[in-house]
């Protein structure tokens, strides 16, 4: 069973749109087993959309375009794939309701140009579109499955996610879908866990990966037998004690909210240089409410003292990056908010604002958990944005550590 | 002047791998006057790379290949590429010479594996890679400028910056770059611009392109004529008085920043639904510091109550995701940091919390600057994620329509 994409849009050749998209499916169909075995970048262009369909329905078993499905007149793909299916375009009411609607829901009327996307291409369904005005589109010819869908990314997901899964699935009953398992490690280096682990010992058909993210590394075991792979992730965990803070789909962000809401524990923020990440993170799980209070952004020197309570004569004998700021920080919003636990984060994001004493990356970790408070310093590299991600996974990674070690 | 580049490697079929390359090399070549206008994606298999290099060899001026350059057995785009164009593969001592070196500089040998590194197809030429041990290679052959480029980012970036821009240059002297203008806009529907813009005006060669983002639409203008180009743009602009906050490189944060450091104004966050993401966005900018004081992110009620001020009975009336709630707060905030600007959100992120009155999407938003004060509402659509993203950019931008306001 193997697929392909076609990926429309001047955008992404003209380097201004990063095919996500395509990570997205491939990602996705890799795991209903039929993985993407060819992907093609064309232009809203008649003559090399239909180049590409040619190309790729003769050769695989399921064919999604992505992109140009959009209202505009440079959005083509539909009566483009009408044509090179010899299919006319059917107004159909319903769908022009629907769209109606969705304009109706902002009070507004939805403008005239709109009508065109309740056109369909004759004998296709229609893949509903909980997230857009353009509906996704299925026509099965032949042995070839073929999709389209919007190329904005959350359209293209849900409609992937919502029905062509379920298409595939009902299509190809007996496909196997690769298991894979991911496991998420923090504090070692891809190269000293290459001299830790001994991966000879895998079962056979269990493949292993190395995926260095920014500042940690997770590992990857795939391969069709699920209770190999499951066996094989079980192994290796057992070799990196104390690395391992979560599997597969868990995010710092994840575990940590777990793992508080488990415990009936509370947790409130207090940053400087990561400016509300940290809060962002842990907010972006849904029932975060359940243990994020809250958290003060104190960027300015000034809130740091006046919000907090930061001491003024620390501040300036140590400085904002200091351990003595992040301690008297992350007792001041645990004060401020009555929290079971706290974070705080201080540190030199750049590109400047180093010095030799404390380099552009350095950044300062405090804790509390109950009556317990600590702080830890580590040098961050990159980019602007790097230090900072990787200093908001280091805060919420190190609370996750400690939470877990209690349970040894 | 057409590109076209193949990208070659299993990784990004296999969705763990965005293809970042291709963006880059698509910016790169537009602004050199030699925008690609196909990518395709293969796996690392010869077939495959044969019949990709084919069909683009034939059609293109400019063709790159990445990846498959590598040591291990699974780079096989060398063996391929030489054969394809008919060629031998030599061994060339220097090239054995540099790879040792770089393997000598960290206390290594050079595995044997290595040795292919340095195989290079006959009448190609060499094109020196500093950041690793594959290096890039050029072949000119019947008016196609063939490249080959390893797939590691950093060593692709570092062979395209320093060779094959160059070559590209000498080879097409009288290329004329693209020129692009972006226009941010806000607060209009796709469909409702297209409906109100006349793009027939536009001078001959600018091309004009829709590009929807999440809760806001780009314009892109783009051709190889400087002024025509920028006219263009200019004339779109006074098309739609009133809906642009930005141009080109513009972000929300960076139009807001930029405005808040002219002025000398300092600004302050409350958040609640948003939990801290206008805050990280503020500071994603570096030199963030000369304007944002910083934020409370007050995702439990009774921190609204207890930090920013918030009345126990508009909580208990009118609800936290209510017009008097967002006022208190953002007053709340200003007080607190003594800031000239400040804004609060406070919304249904989902996907659960919604009702029948507020459904899951509806936020209000607070705004202070000076001694005024108003709120606003906005139902947005979308996931738990986009909602929150959207959100952000709703404070941030009318927090720029009211300080641009002033200059009209």
């Amino acid at each position: 069973m193997k697929s392909a994409v076609i990926s429309i849009g001047n955008e992404i050749l003209l380097g201004k749109t990063v095919n996500t998209n395509l990570a997205f499916l491939a990602d996705g169909l890799a795991a209903l087993g039929a993985p993407v075995v060819y992907n093609v970048v064309v232009n809203d262009d008649a003559d090399d959309i239909t180049r590409a369909l040619d190309y790729c329905s003769s050769r695989y078993d399921i064919v999604i375009t992505t992109g140009g499905l959009g209202p505009t007149h440079d959005d083509i793909t539909k009566a483009t794939i009408a044509k090179y299916f010899g299919k006319e375009l059917v107004f159909q009411p319903d769908l022009w309701e629907y769209v109606q609607s969705l304009f109706a829901k902002r009070g507004v009327k939805a403008p005239e140009i709109n009508r065109n996307q309740a056109l369909v291409p004759q004998d296709f369904s229609v893949l509903e579109n909980a997230m857009g005005t353009a509906p996704g589109l299925y026509y099965h010819h032949n042995g070839l499955n073929y999709f389209a869908c919007a190329g904005v990314p959350i359209e293209m997901r849900y409609v992937f996610e919502t029905h062509i899964t379920e298409i595939i699935k009902k299509q190809f009953p007996k496909l196997h879908s690769l298991t894979q398992h991911t496991i998420h490690t923090f504090g070692i280096s891809e190269s000293a866990l290459a001299e830790r682990l001994d991966t000879s010992a895998l079962p056979k058909g269990v493949e292993f990966a190395w995926l260095p993210q920014t500042g940690r590394v997770d590992l990857r075991l795939y391969g069709m037998d699920q209770e190999a792979v499951y066996q094989g992730a079980q192994d290796i965990i057992r070799q990196i004690p104390g690395y391992v803070w979560g599997l597969d789909e868990d995010t710092p962000a994840k575990v940590l909210g777990t793992l508080l809401s488990q415990r009936g524990l509370s947790i409130s923020l207090a940053e400087s240089c990561t400016g509300g990440l940290v809060a962002k993170m842990l907010s972006d799980e849904p029932g975060a409410s359940d243990y994020l209070l809250g958290g003060v952004v104190s960027y300015h020197n000034d809130i740091k003292s006046s919000v907090l309570g930061v001491s003024e004569e620390t501040l300036a004998t140590d400085g904002a990056v200091s351990e003595q700021t992040v301690r008297q920080m992350v007792l001041g919003v645990k004060d401020l908010m009555d929290s079971d636990c706290a974070i705080s984060v201080s540190g030199i994001a750049g590109p400047s604002g180093g010095s030799a004493e404390k380099p552009v990356g350095t950044v300062w970790f405090g804790f509390a958990y109950r009556d317990e408070v600590w702080a830890q310093k580590y040098i961050l590299t990159g980019s602007r944005e790097s230090i900072r991600h990787k200093a908001a996974e280091v805060a919420i990674i190190t609370m996750i550590k400690r939470l877990i070690s209690e349970d040894r």
